[in-house]
């Protein structure tokens, strides 16, 4: 689709000059001081959606943060693509290892470094720029609804609500989202799984206030030390979990997927080098991918206790506090495990501290079908484009909503990410590779036109 | 003695208000941005101490923070009483947990709140105040010398070099420290030992960078879990210390010297519902006392890493740290256990993270014999003024100074503390009852006088 292309190669620059522009917006929805950053941001989507050529653009007030909802229907007798994606991004700290401004990018290398600029801003906008494409170029193939919501990062606590009083709005033949990774541009992949999400965090509280440690030490329940203990109690000596009842409901992988999994390229070596560590960790009996993949986890996400300043201080603290989040896997269930995870940490707490443990969001695990049309369709897009076809593989992070998706409304979802595992998602120095920006949105005119060719 | 009394009633008000402008000064010695108040600080010690009648003062520049030295000669033929004390305080935080500005000191119930009111600014401050007593009235019948340094909350790492070039300054033939505590205004006490210290930071990493938790998590060591299982290693499940060779240098309290603590007022209900907890916690076979007096600890001081801010993220950090440190009875060494931390936490890292420990401020313990001349004095003194014999007990606390005055001056120490434990030494909301403000005004010159007449 020759048209496609020089469309794109003439508008380069803007596209790129665009998402920046979007990128510079911190709309951090875990942090209420970025409240009108976000009002800011969704502002922002709906001009851009209306300038790529969406007929209609709504933004729909929650209890949170507002949703955008644009649609281009070009003719109601054509398949409808739903796109969700997510203008909200996480917190930017720690601050200090970021080599730029997280809401200053900056193009370093031909990569894209600014919070959001993977995760999800860049991804969703590649879209917004596939549509401007079609629309320009006269070849938009199908309808196309857009569904950029604002509290993807915090675990979309009012997305559900939306979704169930709105299935008319939302209705569509598949579910497109760019929210996932691919191995390599060398290995295209498409992610046909993620797991599902239980968060909470736990406070642990010795004494009505800090203590001398000096005077007290020794005679009164240290809170770093017991919740150490609890969360060195998770795991065993194998790095298999040990919470009651976790593995529950786990389906355990056949010996052919498993086979299938290790022929996807993956050095170690390179794996290592790249995170800086000399040896990996984790669960006896399995293998990286597979650890990612197809096992649930429980990891710490923060802790924090006593004092944390400079140089030393002699304090006994009163209160010790850890966020833990488990990943899940097809079959279990975020809200028993979650539930199962509140308890452990309530029931293991000794005499002498009271333990406080709360919910933060949750998410149920999501499997797209590999022989369904929608998918075909995206291996297909790929294959035009990067001239090899995608693998699938099992993706290790959560998008809460899939399950949601599929539940009210009844649709597929298909996953064409096109970040890399290397882009520090959720870290500092966060980036997006401009090739892997255009190829993004150089291959998802394709889909639609698979998509709406396919019976 | 009604001269004094007469001359402290008086002068009461004034006593207070000076000390109140004293805690206004923000002089914590951990935190660089505090070194003008610091300076600030030592300058206003040195006007008090002039001010109260000494003869000479001096502030000695130091690689850290200045050390004020002030003395009132009357007659070199006279006995000489060296005090000691510190003008440095603790870093106030946790901020939000105090009532009122820790340097802006209230009085409320009778209490004076505000940080280093009773640790040590108000305690050497009596000192002061004494002098003052003595001199007004022409009673003072000893040499007295001040040493008011300004490092003390971080391990007194200058005094040791001035004490050393200092001999000839600093002879006398007691050093008098207030910066413990008695058990209350009905059973006063005086401390006959301090524990040592040992203070460590130990920081883990795993991968160079913060990591997606559901892209990798599973797969890669997360720090924070590996803190928490060593921090947890520490102690077994009777809460003793496990690191290998830590109690080797103990020498065990006789069963007649455990007896006389178990005779030593107290309530554990009462300490209990002081604190807020339901149980106790501590080494099996130990009564409270025992624990924080004849006991060494290993007690965290802070821990942090990964996301510690508002909401959910789904981060594997790269790093996790923690303060940690240990009490040392009699006959440890806090350079050897200091280094068996140090090995101990670096011993024990598993592969996937590198682990840094570091050192902080140490101290060795110190006993104080009860038959000295010294300890006489003071118990005498406390008898006037209170009515009842003072009991010797064993402090948990920490004055790191204190082995090397008596190896380079050859000096013995008596403690003699007017605070109470529940005074929240290191913590929010410190503070010092006027009574026992008053009281050890009242008492000092006592002690001056029975030491003078001690053969």
């Amino acid at each position: 689709m020759q048209g496609w292309k020089d469309y794109q190669e003439k508008n380069k620059d803007r596209f790129l000059e665009e998402l920046l522009a979007l990128l510079r917006i911190p709309s951090i929805s875990a942090r209420s001081e970025n409240k009108p950053d976000m009002i800011r941001c969704a502002d922002a989507v709906k001009e851009q959606l209306l300038a790529a050529g969406a007929d209609k653009v709504e933004i729909y007030q929650t209890a949170g943060h507002p949703i955008v909802y644009g649609e281009k229907i070009t003719d109601p007798s054509k398949k409808t693509v739903l796109v969700y994606g997510h203008y909200d991004v996480q917190p930017a700290d720690p601050l200090d290892l970021w080599h730029s401004g997280p809401f200053e990018p900056v193009i370093r290398d031909g990569k894209i470094f600014a919070r959001g600029s993977c995760d999800d801003k860049g991804q969703f906008y590649m879209h917004v720029k596939a549509l401007e494409t079609m629309v320009q170029t006269d070849s938009l193939p199908t309808n196309i609804k857009f569904l950029i919501e604002g509290e993807e990062e915090v675990g979309s606590p009012n997305l559900a609500k939306f979704v169930s009083s709105q299935k008319d709005l939302l209705k569509a033949d598949v579910i497109l989202i760019s929210d996932t990774s691919m191995i390599s541009m060398e290995n295209p992949s498409i992610d046909i799984g993620v797991r599902g999400l239980s968060y909470i965090e736990v406070e642990v509280t010795g004494a009505n206030r800090d203590l001398h440690s000096g005077v007290y030490g020794g005679a009164v329940a240290n809170p770093i030390t017991i919740l150490s203990k609890m969360i060195a109690s998770c795991h065993d000596e194998n790095n298999h979990i040990t919470i009651p009842g976790f593995y529950d409901d786990v389906v355990e992988s056949s010996a052919e997927e498993r086979k299938l999994m290790a022929a996807a390229p993956f050095s170690e070596q390179e794996y290592k080098a790249d995170l800086g560590v000399n040896e990996l960790w984790g669960e006896k009996g399995y293998t990286t991918n597979e650890r990612t993949g197809i096992r649930p986890t429980v990891e710490l996400n923060g802790i924090w206790g006593g004092y944390t300043g400079e140089g030393a201080k002699t304090v006994l603290p009163s209160k010790a506090t850890a966020k833990i989040s488990a990943r899940l896997v097809p079959n279990q269930s975020s809200i028993r495990i979650t539930e199962k995870l509140l308890n452990y940490f309530k029931e293991i707490a000794p005499p002498g501290v009271t333990v406080k443990a709360e919910e933060h969001h949750g998410g149920e695990p999501y499997m797209t079908p590999v022989d369904s049309t929608a998918y075909l369709a995206a291996a297909q897009a790929i294959e035009a484009t990067f001239n090899k076809k995608p693998i699938p593989v099992r993706g290790g992070g959560s998008i809460p909503i899939c399950a949601l998706f599929e539940k009210e409304l009844g649709i597929k979802i298909v996953f064409m990410g096109f970040g890399l595992d290397s882009d520090n998602l959720h870290s500092p120095n966060e980036k997006f590779n401009l090739e892997n920006y255009y190829k993004g949105i150089e291959t998802i005119p394709y889909f639609h036109k698979f998509f709406a060719e396919s019976k």
